[in-house]
């Protein structure tokens, strides 16, 4: 795969097209009242994951409606005292997976919580707990990106980015946990979702988005020729009618639109061969992001981007910001 | 394509290995009389499809839980007598379409009711207008063959193929419709609908099925290398320990478990090189089928089948049946 | 597919660059005349379709050189007046098809003559029953697009453009057309078709080309990924001698070059996806399209164009147009 | 690509279910007689070639009625005496070539006659020079597989062969040629004519056939996942009503049909990977060929076959064969 | 992708056709012996790897003539009794990995040796740091596969079994290490490594071999359609004279061969849709295996196999067989 | 495939961004001198080839380190004076083939020495008999583009280049070799060795290169779709932290980096579909060539190029370059 976007230069100075709805404030406003005022203290339960390093608790929390979302808690085993946690968002199609799949985050000392997509679960093997209790009406393929899609209220990433703001609310109240010290962090979906909720919040100590999937819908949507951008092309390729409603409906969650209310330091990898999540729509969201930021490039990778490099380069980052 | 499939010889004695759940009926019974209990009479509003020779109205009826189903009603201009019904359901992903999508059926004299399937319709330029208000699980990419999958009662199936049957109730009741000759028909999922509706009702004039999906799911899940049976297997390759209980779900609207109460004449077609619909699975259907039957088999062809040449099989096999 | 042509403002202003040739008028008036002194008129023979809100003629009409092109003559049943009349061209690989094989123009009331495309008629479905009865020297996988392309008198399209504009002079001769009322029609080669007779003719009610094919072949060879632009870049990539020679006889029968003469009004299509015929291509023959024009444009879709979206603007432009 | 096609103890003993037309032999007396009826003697014209060690004339002969086709004459420059004469055929969609492609035989001091295909000449770089001056009715893509198929009359390789036969009578009549050591070869479709050749002919000194195409069409149509013979049952899956009539016409052109009538010592080569002449529809002809034989086999080729290896398998078998 | 394979029942009997050498046992004896004359103890370097619960070091241990082969040895940090160890080793392509690339088995309380594969390194992420400093003869595009495949002595899979069989014998010399409990594990190429060490060691605790490669090439080589098997068809497709000679090498290691010497309690796993290591050559090491053993099969999957459930399974496993 | 590179007029004025190395002509220098050092005279042994108008010897050639290099030696049968020799190079993957594999140039009166690649010959049926001796560290599934690709010093192509390059001084020491009257010549990585070795002497009489490889490494890295230049895209797609070591490494070998050292009248041939050395690649050796220089340019192939008809065109160019 050739490097097919824009040339760096442009990369660089690039900026999306995407016009912030006029209540765009208040919507989110609304939607995160409500929510968190039916939501209820997350239910933490022990698990054997068959480790002995890391201790794996089972977690329910409140997410959209005080629906419940599932989660894995992980501590490194034996450590009492309070430590930064990364609540980290999955990446589209994959769910928290089972107890004993452990990323690199807990193994370097902090608490994790790791949150499951509701409705999601079944990708690259990474299961999922955690139902969608919403029907919609027409969509593609059943796809998740065209659920909803006509209403900014039902859309289904209104439910999954209130999931993930409240999923904060419950990393803050979980035991061990130190409230002022919360990173989010996410890769793709995952990271598109950090990096919503970093607009949300002004309490973040971090964030952490690789290559930064729901950004810059409009020019994503024509750009992008693998994973999800397509099945939006593919809705209005049928729904020929329906452009201008849907686009007005991406706008609420498009990170590049909501990533100028942001302020925690943030750390981004982009990958300049990514068909997915095309290079363009990262550097849309990086230039727009309004706090401290950083950018790892990573100029011959597809959508896996920096995948363990980036993985360490998050780890010396981390170590710099928080203080456990 | 090569033919990939049994040998014909084979494939005449073929019978699935699927086992009839021991609550079949009971299940049935007891979810159709639910629906029926909460259902409306259907609401029919004219429209101006733009044609002259064809008079369209859009209906409304009631499905499972009387939640709403669209659907058009199309008869030939300017006649006035009952005429026999054609109630026919869609393809995966398809919706009703616009109000000028016309099949043939209408242009040979025969009502149609053209039933929309709840959450499809995106598909093929096929829109759709039914919601389909339950939410699910964890699903594969959101597809429609997985949700619900791990509950007969939760199965998303268990929903269409009631909307369906009451779809049959409904145009029982439409003005200008003789309700003894209602005949069920459809394409690949829309001809394992009719499959299914055609055991679940015993007032049928006919049956006809081209295709058929949704039969004999043991083979189909691990022959078809296209289409949607593969959304099952990648499903399992994730969720590798819900083999039993998304097979005990499936025998449940398996056409190839039901059609052994079916009672009306039928008319079936095969593609030899059916890829989608691999020709074993509908020869399960068709050796099981217990009313009078004939198959149109078309040895070169994949999963589109007849096509236009089952069309015409289909209108002198109609002429015959039906006394419009 | 991304959007993959030129923006949407460069579209918007292109032109080809393809040359037209000095005894381009000459060159069709010889040709035309020769093939209508040879003429005869239309056989129309009713036929059995199992329809019958639609009456269908198998129509016998003189083509290139007086042979015998076939087309269906469809109306509405039971109408007696003189109707406008659509004459409708194939896509590349179609024929006719099956006489219940029916459109919306007949629907909406209008009289239609669908025409046959000569040696063509096994794509999609769509039969045909035309011989092509020259033979040619050495060609590209024997594809039509290459058969005689040395030359423009023996150019496959020469012939098939010929048949075309006398089909028209067939439709004004049939029983129940109004001669006044004539609009040609078609999607991909169907639509470069009806532009070429467009300009060709100056007595037509209305063109509607979606998607045309045809045009534009100096970009369209370079830049179209699939369909049958590739077989003339196939052609040249082993004939590399022949490059000159191919692009003179292809301005013969480039839509880009002809419509500059055209001056009925026109409904146009484009699809901004489209791999077949790419949208510089479409704007080219719009652009230089000497009469009243509108355009239709489809942002997300490839080949298809509008389907069925675009249809019912159809039947809405042709109400404006036509008095039935 | 794996072994696909029968295990090898089953391919040693296959046979085709071809079924010989009842006037085989009548029907090709009579189309060569014919042709003979209407011959002129070869024309040879010298070339310069750029080359100084073969020398290359060229060539045009009297084919199927009468019509000229054209070839490369070519020996090894400054042999006076009469050689044996090698007529090769060429494979689907290639052509004779440029004067100075040459392959191996006339560099081991044979004379050669390299034959084109009427009308094919586009393929992989093999341009050719003889039209094909007929037409024919509605086909696949305009393949040649399809032209005229519904009659053995009109079928193209009706005309293919009997060019084919006729090339050997002008190849006995080339200055510097011993009529009495004819070798007819060629690779897939060229090795499929000479085959058929071989039965059409007793004074023949020997056949090379290639990983032979034109053998065995009921299996080699519904098994073959590339090259022309699935241009075959893409007619059929649109012309569903010419199953019959089209395997009709295959039988007096099918190989593994005619070779029950071959003496000449014979070498075959077969590809067991092949997916374009399936290994049992090679294995269909060598089992039926009635002259001494013998096969050579490539386990781990598709249908590129032995190539090199197979040139010097037939260099060796041609020395103990002929006596130049 | 469906089950292509063998049905369940045959797969359950199967039994590879490959021929052990006459002098296997001799070969390896020799191999190994004169590797372990030159080795010198492993040398480890404690690194930091960014985590805090585990501990890595880095470890370059004697494999192949003595040659260096890198390792990472990791263990729980702050555990200082001596541990069972896993020595694992990598899939086609991979190589150890970076520091911080932990898996599962260092978690849940074991050491760790993870091995690298000379001369591998680049896939999937996986990086490697072990050259591989011998050259080879022709090669398919340099693939390991066919590197010195024309004798055993020069074969790179002996040198790759022979370090690896010493990777064993280094973990046995690491701090920390319980020398008596060595399990051997890999997926896919390190399940073939895995099989291969198990029959050329009596001391081994266990054996775990997910989805192996490396078994039974004479029928591996003509079903699988994907992954490092086709390498071989590819070389063979151009030196089609070394197909004895290629075949007598790999069954020095051939794992079907190797295991009837095995005596170690063995987990396998098997993924019946499996494209890359086909499920009838799985079932050849698992039915010839000598030791205990046990079989996960894993229906709907290719060769990603059990993943995450498969570690589970072993966690469980290895938590009976291992006192830690 | 489209024309996808920069415009035609971008091309003419095409220049790479590739930096010569400092020390780049002292490298090449020490590299030869080393070279010749150790080498011995060329050995020739006639063979049979099975021919008798082209005489075929085996010749084996110092290379890098004294390390043997075989090739064929082909001569004009009966020709006794001195001729011209074409050293003609391999494309990636090929080897020099079986001896009767002739190409055009000993036909056309010349001599030829077709030199072996290194430790490839298994691509396309050219199979390969000479080794390469020396190992590497890891690379991308062992693909020859990734070879030490981290040292100059241990880079494949330092090795393949020295090759070349005394594989002249060997031509030059043949029996019946003027050795005044030296080309080289190739195409792709033929090509592309054929411009390296015109910058390493200063006494060839000509060079033909073929859609050239090696050329302009940091283009075609990103801008390649297919062929060798994505092997090391993939390396370091996952060895993110060498890409300074391996643009420096290339820069050695870089064709467009060399040729501004070139002498001789070169003959270049471009193809504007490429995709395995895009056409700005090409032109990037061309544009920088110092000698006198023609292009030949195929607008509509990819990399086959021109195939015969640049033969044809080589021969001519001979013709008027030599005198035999």
């Amino acid at each position: 795969m050739p490097q097919y976007d824009l040339p760096l230069a442009e990369l660089q100075r690039y900026r999306s097209s995407a016009t912030p709805p006029a209540d765009l404030d208040a919507f989110w406003t609304r939607t995160l009242d409500a929510a968190r005022e039916v939501a209820s203290p997350p239910k933490v339960q022990p698990v054997d994951s068959g480790l002995s390093v890391v201790e794996v608790s089972d977690v329910t929390l409140s997410g959209f409606d005080g629906e419940p979302v599932k989660a894995w808690y992980r501590r490194p085993a034996g450590v009492t005292g309070d430590l930064p946690v990364v609540v980290r968002y999955q990446g589209y199609t994959g769910g928290r997976g089972l107890p004993h799949q452990v990323g690199p985050y807990p193994l370097a000392g902090y608490a994790v919580l790791e949150v499951d997509s509701r409705g999601q679960g079944t990708g690259y093997g990474w299961v999922g707990d955690t139902p969608d209790p919403h029907g919609h009406g027409p969509s593609y393929l059943g796809g998740f990106m065209t659920r909803g899609l006509l209403d900014p209220e039902e859309y289904y990433y209104r439910r999954l980015i209130t999931d993930a703001v409240l999923a904060v609310d419950a990393a803050q109240q979980l035991p061990g946990v130190d409230p002022s010290q919360v990173v989010v962090a996410g890769i793709s979906q995952g990271g598109g979702i950090a990096l919503a909720v970093s607009a949300l919040r002004d309490d973040l100590a971090g964030v952490m988005a690789d290559v930064p999937f729901l950004s810059d819908f409009p020019r994503a949507v024509v750009t992008a020729t693998a994973g999800p951008y397509p099945e939006i092309a593919a809705y209005l390729a049928s729904h020929r009618d329906h452009v201008d409603r849907v686009f007005a409906t991406l706008a609420y969650v498009d990170a590049a639109v909501l990533v100028t209310r942001s302020t925690a330091p943030a750390l981004f990898s982009v990958a300049l061969m990514d068909n997915v999540c095309p290079p363009s729509t990262v550097y849309a969201a990086y230039n727009a992001y309004a706090g401290d930021k950083q950018l790892r490039s990573y100029p011959f990778n597809d959508h896996e981007g920096g995948q363990f490099h980036q993985e360490a380069e998050q780890l010396a980052w981390l170590r710099q910001l928080l203080h456990p």
